[in-house]
């Protein structure tokens, strides 16, 4: 860990400014739970600004509450503290943690692997775990925990609004539990290997974490076709060759092609189709696609 | 009602804090209705901090939104004012009225059941009918009145905004509409009686609200079969045996368990599937649920 | 345009006071760019209040876009800033411009149509054009633009919290893209002709533009027979007499029916039924409806 940066960023005077709390979780806003979580941010202080980053992430899915975390964190103010509630493992052993990133944020969460993007992508400076003796709601211990607002939310707050400073949170953490990311990469001459991040949710794309620059940098021409192979666990699941093109009317209706997306990363789509329902080709941890020139 | 904790609130230091409105709604969030709710008490005062607590209640339903109510408005700090307009009277001479609550914040609401579980369960100090002529929105008598706009989010803003004060809002209203609750409880030696509070949404649960304490004072063993009889208007709708289970992987797939929820009450579940939709059973008012030793 | 107006705004003690920037777009809630857009605001002055219209516009679906703005803009506090994304021509040539209305509200939006209903309603008091150049987020003109956030959220802060002042976001703009709406109006003595503003996303009906003050001024009877004609593009897609009726009662199931709204317009709808979806109706440019007395 970077002790220098650590020391600049707890010091700064980005940090007098800290007084945001944005929430992630997988709750969805039908049920009280998420107001629950605000309200007891606005009883630690109510000059917090309380916002959301979403609550839409499928339930348990941990991979896509870390890619979500990763696209917005870093357009907030240095010192604005991240509340993310995706927890599976609740009731389990998993640790709950403050993590002090490299962009100056701060991420209250189960240690379960929701910092995966950020960590590969930003950075951490130092991860404190959280001591829930100490750190939790008055009067939750008596009943039942919803740890969400009871320990992340309480403690989140804390931190905005300068009640408790991170180096209180509790003891430093020398590792953090990450999910296995399948690094975009040059695997050789003529193979790029990735994992499959994200799905563009209306369309059904992949959107892999394959730079376009590759297109460059193995001189493939626009029109040529690839041969695209896609792994779940070790199994092949998906194994045809299709079309690199510059834009989706290249291709027939419900033919599939490769092309460069908003990210200036590879993607895979069907035209006028959803290429991830047609295959069965899901998001995260264990999804292999590999590009091979033919 | 209990006048000297209304006028400890009530002067109390912690009123001065009250800034911030929570709004609760069946409006969903696709058009521009909770946005223009929002506005009218941002040109109120625009130093108000504005929330939600949720739009989704399914519509017309008072009930759910009485328990949504309940759910989270506790743990908002002392002050803070919620607007909840769930209102399938509007036009009728239903009231409108501010409640006090006895943790010290201000509902303002159609009077026609919302504080149901508030009053049961937390307690109301006092409650003020809103002179609809003076605390309306300028220019909103001429035309077409949008009550959640027009009334209550612009009485709600100048109560948190301190251009109100309680006392202000109205006459005082000796009695409030509140829905009927089966209170959960011990009927007999071997029978427990209550209310189905609400649907865990995303499996279909009933969550009674008879608490799981019962298990304990009743003798009851896991593993025991108990007959559960589900009424509707006085009319059987359910009546099996149900085996008391610890967790959902003690029944087979399909079947149906008690268990003890993580608001530590009973509910009843189908493992893997939706009791409320499998056997058709609702929440609210005219729903009770029966437990019988056999 | 209204020069004495634009003064009075622009140097009024209300501009002192504008602090909010509420978001409008067709992103949805579930991945991270309202949040990112929300976060560079937050960046540009962590002081700022930040709320959302919606963002369940349709995809592209500007006439909706214009419409729920014009629906919820004016009760906002004056100087509050206005965000609005639903941009399908993203990178074409069309133009980034900021509007200051005549009820002193600034709206950052592509210049593509959102302010067709504002226009019309509201009115505008002076349009300019954003020089992108300068008007964009550090470091975001590298690689892939997202406007939304890069540009609009951006500029829409800064002039939020007085670091950008109206005049120097760019040239004046003499003109405005404008969706067409046929204006509602009495064409000749037994003739009514208008827009479809808007769907009763519930139910299905017709909301107008055309005033229900002309069933007076019309002389028109409840419960006569009127001739509604509905065309697209010039082809007629629907051609009946329907009911003038003061309530959904006065029909049978499924029969429609022509009432009043609560907005006061002229409203279609099937009782128990959705008008929309049954005879293939759809909203905004190149949709008339007209009703003629038989």
């Amino acid at each position: 860990m970077d002790r220098n940066n650590r020391e600049a960023l707890l010091a700064g005077k980005e940090w007098e400014k800290r007084q945001t709390v944005v929430f992630l979780s997988d709750f969805g806003m039908a049920d009280g739970a998420v107001s629950a979580m605000h309200g007891v941010a606005n009883r630690v202080s109510n000059s917090l600004l309380l916002d959301d980053l979403t609550h839409e992430i499928p339930q348990f899915n941990i991979w896509e509450a870390s890619y979500r975390l990763m696209q917005a964190m870093t357009y907030w103010a240095q010192g604005t503290v991240f509340v993310c509630v995706v927890d599976p493992g609740v009731g389990s052993d998993r640790k709950s943690i403050v993590a002090l990133t490299k962009s100056g944020h701060l991420v209250v969460t189960p240690d379960n692997g929701t910092l995966t993007h950020i960590a590969q992508q930003v950075g951490i400076v130092e991860v404190r775990e959280i001591s829930e003796v100490f750190n939790r709601l008055e009067g939750s211990q008596k009943s039942y925990t919803f740890f969400g607002r009871d320990v992340y939310a309480y403690t989140g707050a804390r931190l905005a609004s300068g009640a408790l400073a991170f180096e209180d949170v509790g003891p430093v953490l020398g590792s953090l539990v990450k999910l296995k990311i399948e690094k975009g990469r040059l695997e050789n001459e003529h193979t790029l290997i990735g994992a499959i991040d994200i799905l563009d949710t209306r369309y059904g794309s992949l959107w892999t974490n394959i730079s376009g620059d590759f297109i460059e940098r193995m001189n493939l021409t626009y029109g040529q076709l690839i041969n695209v192979t896609i792994a779940k666990d070790g199994r092949t699941v998906f194994g045809y060759p299709i079309k690199l093109c510059r834009s989706f009317t290249e291709v027939s209706q419900g033919e599939p092609l490769i092309y460069v997306n908003s990210l200036l990363n590879l993607a895979i789509a069907l035209n006028q189709g959803s290429f991830s329902s047609t295959y069965g080709i899901g998001t995260g941890e264990g999804w292999i696609i590999s590009l091979t020139v033919i």
